[in-house]
């Protein structure tokens, strides 16, 4: 599924809060617009009681979280856009919205006419930030809520308010949204956490605290601030389910060489978690964690040691401890986490298995249905795919919200479908389907589009181009070291010889029954992808696509992990790496123009489709329908 | 010809200084050593005379000039190393050598033991910088002349050095090493300017100045230093003979929004020069800008506008002014620059067919003789392609020392051939020449690989797999905005596939009757080329290869123009570009397996043979045995 922003943002699966006063984004329809009016009048009160010309409501949680718990969606609410990527800004007679391309129709489909819409990446138009810092000319004071921002960005804000002779970015300890909402916030939720036993995680959390604090005293840190929750899920071996399709849990973690802290609400710790953690860690209350660096930083400030924090860690941490006794290091649990241990990696393999044999039946069933005249929508079509998916051993639920579009609803790249205002599945548009799963073993993500009747010549082109991309990625060999910034225009080439291209990033780092998209890896043009070199062992994306505005969106997506390829030579002793695809849907034969492609990567078609033929056949045992369909797709061309 | 350095350093066309004291690289032998011993001692003395613990001898002149003179050649003068990149060192009791892998084997055979050789890029060799730092730990100096590093390269150091607990870096206003050299070192070149005709610049320098006086003020520049010798000589339409190759001249200019001043010896200005500049410019002597800058800073330093440098300049120049009355900008006259206009673009064509028409004679009467049993050196072939060049109308110079290597010579990236020393070039043995040459109208750079006998089936395939990469990069197709580093790994993916690959760049600028490397696009891995898009109208190289240490050497090296393509689709209305290749000779079919090659690389190099057959057959009245030799080469496979 796709990533294309910086901190690798995606289509919420959640609603906006509270859920009964905003809708879900519909397809197209005037019903799905938010009337902002009230909400922002009462904002723009509070505003001017708090001495705030312009007040940032941004996207991200206190833990800089791609997908946010439904307590934490301020943006969408203020706003009424519901994207998962985005940035609003209020003034006392304005208010924007920021976002890029993937949403630009749905923001104009959801924004009421309060809003102007800031479409990032298009000619002139400002990002968030030189939106704001033109509205506080004059000394005017721009506020955010100190937890929602990270230290980083609002050092570059203050300093550039300052350079453009702008009031004070004040870091608020109250939020204003919050204060709108009211009580018609939701509850922060309190689920139990699960323990991920070592059956899949591979490798003790014990172990893991030794290398992180190596990783400390390398940085010359005396201690470590941890505050993306994917990372303390990681380091603990934990789960929890406090956000929706990521395993997760809030809280913070504090790491020092003789101390682990976790800063959690102590509801959700059960005995048995409690045991687990045993003596090796503290658990402390969630809020804890500003009073406790504070002090320690005091404590340790006369060493020449810092504390160390990652980029994400909000404003209102590194304040707690005071700017000067902080470090900034490229996040070590972040850089472990990616690599993926035997036992992870070997999870992962049977998890994309076991998924692909469940897109396998939902293929195979729709387009039996279709061709049978039944009526299916974009989400009875999604649901029956679940159905298939929780069949299977150590399912947990979805990775993020199903992306089922049919025809033009495809174009719309991270469309979600509405069950009131939804499109049908029909056998003569393409459908393009974007779904994947959290295993306790492994989390999966893929796309495929297909067509059931006879596609145009020019769908054909096009899948096809998307496909010789795809190919061109999965087969790829680069040297060890290399970025996946530099395989970006594998993907594109073909395209870009039709004068074609897709508004989004290539590939995203998966997690390990973790988040669907994970850092610090990526193939596409933002140049942190360039500073992380592939590692056998990470697992990335492989999606280019395609995308016709009102006819048909293509997308082609395979998981796919770096291993150590086996070439004829080695120049340089470098080692050269290359992909293994654990992916295991077949392609859409019919949408595939076979005179487009040449041999190797006819070669690379016919191989793939006999291996997710070998894999998942025994899945189907009893099942001659699906086991047929599965041969026809996979013979080769 | 080959391009890998930050500063695009390449093989130099000059003798150390004195000349009779040291010796050009020769094929290996013992002989190729100086003695430095005596050298060194010399300036240990006056080392500790001036209280300087580690001494760094750039390669650079006062310019960042990429080629120098042989007055400038100091690194070359101290080490006996000769290549064009590199860093010498010296302590009270070391000395050492930092190079990259072009110049590996070089320095090799160079260097005495005095030296220790730093390989650039190999794990765990510390860069030059590094080397110093670790050399100046406990309080100890470093010094430099502070003309022959960059303000930025010295403010980086420095802080360094401060938290290494090091002393302090010394800029220097004398230079130890000319010391050391006395009366032997030559005289600063004095030939007089010679004024680029509107036929061929395309562009008055009235034009230019108000071009980049907008620039000036864009930047909210009180004026600007330009340092780099090309640019000025591209600003004033005014070419030199200062450096061998280069057709520039020793000088600085000072542009302010309303004077423009030329900083020369003014022996250099002919009465027709001065009457072409007229009022416009002032001529002021070559180092009367260090006063005269320190004398504007001064008087504007009241103001909110800084005086602009770009990243080349000199620390002696921004001590001059004052840090903190300069502001670095990237290189507009740079940028301007390798953006050719109308009459550079024709003119580049057209010295590239003729150029092209010189080669072909080369390589058709190089096979003839060979077969006949003709005994070349790699010299005396290297003078044979200069004579076929020197008849061509516009012929001014040769544009780079020609790289003529035989077989295993090949190897040596930047092997330059000495009379006494050099190969026999044989049928039977693969032939590297990379080659170019300044005319009037345009300079050329291009290198072929050709093999006369019967090539091993492992040359054929690395020769094909280089092959396969040059048609790859100059068939891309990419949108507007796009760098050239996203292209490199087009040229290296099939070599990479077989786990080979080239420690070089792939391609950089070329100028128009100017440096044959020109800023600040590139092809290749380096961060910078990725902050240049390619813009219509810039001409750059396209030169993979391959080198099989002790063997042989591939390199297919064709100058190419970025143009607009007329793409099916125009996605995003952004406009796709792609190139047309401008050099103009055929590739060596005894080395292509055609076997290898797809349709499309087979089809576009038929349409390459043809087009080069169709534009330099006229160059052949009356020369039968080439004309024939042409239609052979380029008959379609």
């Amino acid at each position: 599924m796709i990533s294309t922003c910086l901190k690798q943002t995606i289509s919420r699966a959640l609603q906006p809060f509270p859920p009964t006063l905003t809708r879900r984004m519909s397809a197209g329809t005037a019903a799905s617009r938010t009337d902002t009016t009230s909400r922002l009048a009462e904002l723009r009160k509070l505003m001017a009681a708090h001495n705030v010309e312009v007040y940032i409501v941004p996207s991200e949680d206190a833990h800089q979280s791609e997908y946010i718990a439904p307590v934490d969606a301020r943006r969408a609410f203020i706003s009424g856009f519901t994207g998962s990527a985005g940035c609003a800004l209020v003034t006392p007679t304005k208010a924007s919205l920021s976002t890029d391309g993937r949403y630009f129709l749905q923001a104009e489909q959801e924004l009421d006419s309060n809003w102007e819409l800031l479409k990032q990446g298009l000619p002139d138009v400002p990002t968030w930030q030189e939106w704001a810092l033109r509205e506080a000319e004059g000394g005017k004071n721009i506020g955010v809520d100190a937890c929602l921002i990270s230290a980083a960005q609002a050092k570059s804000l203050a300093e550039k308010l300052k350079n453009r002779n702008g009031g004070e970015l004040i870091g608020m300890d109250v939020n204003l949204v919050d204060l709108v909402c009211g009580e018609k916030q939701p509850e922060r939720p309190k689920e139990h956490l699960r323990i991920l036993g070592l059956e899949f995680a591979g490798k003790p959390f014990e172990e893991k605290l030794v290398e992180i604090r190596k990783e400390i005293e390398k940085n010359k840190g005396s201690g470590l601030i941890v505050s993306m929750l994917d990372e303390i899920a990681w380091l603990f071996n934990l789960r929890g389910n406090d956000i929706p399709y990521n395993p997760v849990f809030f809280s913070y973690a504090f790491i020092t060489p003789t101390e682990a802290t976790l800063y959690i609400d102590e509801d959700k710790i059960t005995e048995k978690v409690r045991e687990n953690l045993g003596d090796n860690v503290n658990i402390k209350p969630y809020n804890a964690i500003f009073d406790d660096v504070k002090t320690f930083g005091e404590a340790t400030a006369s060493n020449d040691q810092k504390l160390l924090v990652t980029s994400s860690a909000s404003w209102a941490l590194t304040k707690s401890v005071g700017e000067n006794k902080i470090s900034t290091i490229k996040a070590p649990i972040e850089a472990a986490k990616a690599v993926k241990n035997e036992t992870e990696v070997k999870g992962m393999r049977n998890a994309h298995i076991r998924d692909g044999a469940a897109q396998i039946q939902y293929f195979a069933w729709l387009e039996r249905a279709l061709l049978r005249g039944e009526i299916y929508d974009e989400v009875s079509a999604a649901d029956k795919l679940e159905e298939f998916r929780k069949e299977k051993e150590h399912f947990v639920g979805l990775s993020f919200p199903t992306i089922s579009s049919a025809g033009s609803n495809g174009a719309i790249i991270h469309y979600q479908p509405e069950k009131s205002t939804c499109a049908r599945v029909e056998k003569d548009k393409i459908y393009l389907c974007d779904s994947g799963a959290q295993f306790l073993d492994g989390t999966t993500d893929s796309t495929r589009t297909v067509h059931y009747g006879t596609p145009t010549p020019e769908e054909k082109k096009s899948y096809t181009l998307v496909l010789k991309g795809h190919i061109a990625v999965a087969r790829a060999v680069f040297p060890k070291g290399s970025s996946g910034f530099i395989l970006d225009i594998l993907a594109r080439q073909y395209l870009w010889r039709a004068g074609l291209d897709y508004r989004h990033g290539t590939g995203h780092g998966v997690g390990s029954f973790l988040n669907v998209h994970e850092g610090p890896i990526g193939i596409g043009t933002r140049m942190q992808y360039n500073e992380v070199p592939l590692e056998v062992g990470m697992l990335i994306s492989n999606e280019p696509g395609y995308y016709e505005d009102g006819q048909y969106g293509i997308r082609i997506e395979n998981v796919v992990l770096v291993v150590e390829k086996n070439t004829p030579s080695n120049f340089g002793d470098k080692k050269y790496y290359g992909f293994e695809t654990v992916t295991m849907v077949p392609m859409c034969k019919k949408l595939t123009d076979p005179t487009m492609l040449d041999e190797e990567e006819k070669k690379w078609l016919n191989e793939y489709h006999s291996e997710v033929y070998e894999k998942t056949k025994s899945f189907f045992k009893g099942d001659e329908y699906t086991l047929e369909w599965l041969k026809r797709e996979t013979t080769p061309i």
